[in-house]
């Protein structure tokens, strides 16, 4: 017997007869006498039609009534899923975010969990009662109904599984795992049995959209063992025990799962892409102290994020290029924020590219391994595939390069890294 | 200065631009000097779909988990009024049901307001607030989201209105007040500026849906005035003050009124029709003690409403025709229920017809006028209408007829009390 957290997505909800099939899966694993407690997302696109009556009805909208708008459309599958439950004879109730209470802080539409007093739904549990909560929402410190940002139900979950004490959180979604690249790009892509929290965040930032990021630090701060699987599976086995997820474990779990497999750790888990970040070059910048100051600390109050950031030796002397990205979104302003500042920065020209594409190789392996960049280097350089930035963390290499290249980077180094599945090979 | 309730149905809700056009009429009664509440439905067939969705998740649907569905209607509604408000420079915020708390006990899905403390409300009113309510929502005594039965938004109205202490209760819909019949029967039909609250739950009670009956009920029972008024009228002139609506009001406020105008009471006020009732003949009853009981106490047992009931003079002594009328929606059920008890009862045959009408007139005059039923059934008679039950209240005559006769009963009988709008005439 286990105590176990099943989260499903809006793919997963959308609709009555996807509503049964994730109640088989649910009704699974309570037959197999475990514990569960369920967090569902709204159906798919119920949300962005709320966010659009909202946008409509007043476009500098007051969070906290927003919150009231977008955080319906998981009452809504929250209540269906219980009924859908007993209607197979399971015992099951909805208890909204006010209700448990989930207590949050901060901002509306963006809100943290703040406390989370899981007394009633531990005895609920092991009362025989399939809990199901709606994701996203809580309750703010003024007593109305609070949302976590958009993909906050994989975060409402985390916390579910945190305050239950939960073995396991799954999280249900329209892939069936993570891969070690995006499989619609390479065919060999592999799926991961295991991949650590670190690696995860990685991917997560740069692109890989299969968990929300907070919902991740959330597991790891937490020790939270999440795993990642697919809801559109057969009816006929719907045991999670047997589906063939991904598995996210800490670091040092890891490590005894290689040690039991006699398992090398690999150097290179993931590669990752990412199309929604643009280039800006401002040219024959002042080469003295301060001058990337007032380029970079008016961006960072603007709010905008900016990722990688290069300066290369300029024409004249005395004088740098100076490389940046920032997201696709915010490119306009941007550009508009620093033309305003052109004679207090003193560059000459800005060129922007938003034809550009960040490809990234992440892995635990890389903290002990070197060599890992020359080799991306030189696989890159050798089929002419030219890097016009780079940035770096303890377990990941991003580059950024022509948008058109994009799938060809990522089939080279998916094959370089040793990554493809040859299994599957004709 | 006053203090007013101001409650929008569905077809005024549905979508952003009518939500403008509802915020229109609340914020030129706020800028009247007005303390406003605004009580809200869902938008038009919002809940038919939520419960479209709980029966299709399961067709014995936990009523509890219903009201979790269901209530997520007009929280979206609430919310994106309160939107609106504040886009047009209003301060206003949504109340749920739990919020405020509409305190209900009774069933799930038909709950019933228990308690409902106000003192936060009316302290919001009085710093300038505009609150908004979502209707049809309280909280059960188990600390869950209750609803009060479908058009439960009128009662939700006319509760705040009592709890307030309202100076007026005005429910906006599509049609704009109370008619003396159906106008698109009778064209001649006269809108009414006053109807009493007597009057209004007989024609509520004989189908004329204009408001919920159980809002009427409370609205007598607390005293609240209330006014039926259309929300599509002009945006130019959008003071409820100067709409010509309908105001329901006790029968002592109507005297007055009566007096002040010099008028005489009208013996009739109202013509209603009903076409979801189906005849029951039940032939060759034993006409003994008890007989009958046997009839009406399994069927009131079933929840069976019957309304009509008369005993004919059998064709045989010691045998009699029992007729009486049950929802057609209950006909199946009606008729099953009395065909397993054949024998008990003793009846020879059972004859339905769903194709039958009830006409009704009302009006408090009746109390004191005689000769309103003979003036009633030499009319028909006259037109050849065959009456085939009668029942009587001390303010209303119904009688049932064949439904291909309806049409030309409503018209003979509005002509005959004078109800024709003779300043409308060519």
């Amino acid at each position: 017997m286990a105590r176990i957290v099943m989260k499903f997505g809006g793919t997963s909800m959308a609709g009555t007869e996807r509503i049964r099939r994730v109640a088989n899966l649910v009704r699974a694993q309570a037959a197999g006498g475990n514990e569960v407690a369920v967090v569902v997302s709204a159906m798919a696109g119920e949300t962005d039609r709320l966010v659009n009556f909202c946008r409509e009805a007043n476009p500098l909208y007051d969070p906290a009534e927003y919150d009231v708008v977008v955080s319906s459309g998981e009452q809504v599958t929250a209540g269906l899923l219980a009924l859908t439950l007993q209607a197979m004879g399971c015992k099951a109730r909805s208890w909204l975010g006010w209700q448990v209470p989930i207590k949050t802080f901060s901002a509306h539409a963006n809100a943290r969990i703040d406390d989370f007093p899981a007394d009633t739904l531990i005895e609920s549990m092991q009362a025989g009662q399939i809990v199901v909560i709606p994701g996203f929402q809580g309750i703010s410190e003024d007593g109305r109904v609070s949302t976590m940002g958009r993909g906050g139900s994989d975060t409402s979950a985390v916390a579910v599984a945190a305050a239950v004490n939960a073995d396991r959180c799954d999280i249900y979604t329209d892939v069936d795992g993570v891969y070690t690249t995006d499989p619609r790009i390479v065919a060999k892509a592999r799926k991961q049995k295991y991949v650590t929290f670190e690696e995860m965040l990685e991917l997560a930032s740069v692109g890989a959209k299969v968990l929300q990021t907070r919902s991740v630090s959330l597991a790891m701060k937490r020790n939270v063992r999440l795993q990642v699987l697919s809801s559109f599976v057969d009816d006929d086995a719907p045991s999670a025990d047997t589906l063939p997820g991904t598995m996210i474990v800490s670091e040092e779990e890891m490590d005894e799962i290689l040690k039991e497999a006699k398992m090398e750790r690999q150097t290179v888990t993931g590669i990752a892409l990412d199309k929604n970040e643009a280039r800006v070059v401002l040219t024959r910048v002042p080469d003295k102290p301060g001058a990337v100051a007032e380029i970079f600390i008016p961006l960072g109050e603007a709010g905008i994020n900016v990722d990688m950031i290069i300066q290369n030796v300029g024409r004249d002397k005395g004088e740098t290029d100076v490389t940046f990205t920032v997201p696709q979104a915010e490119l306009a302003r941007a550009q508009a924020l620093l033309e305003d500042r052109k004679d207090k920065i003193g560059f000459n020209r800005i060129i922007t590219d938003a034809n550009v594409a960040k490809v990234s190789v992440v892995g635990m392996g890389m903290k002990s391994h070197a060599g890992v960049a020359s080799t991306m280097f030189k696989a890159l350089a050798d089929r002419g595939i030219n890097v016009q930035a780079i940035s770096t963390s303890e377990i990941k290499i991003s580059v950024l390069i022509d948008a058109d290249e994009t799938e060809l980077a990522v089939r080279v180094l998916h094959s370089t890294y040793g990554l493809d599945d040859t299994s599957a090979a004709a």
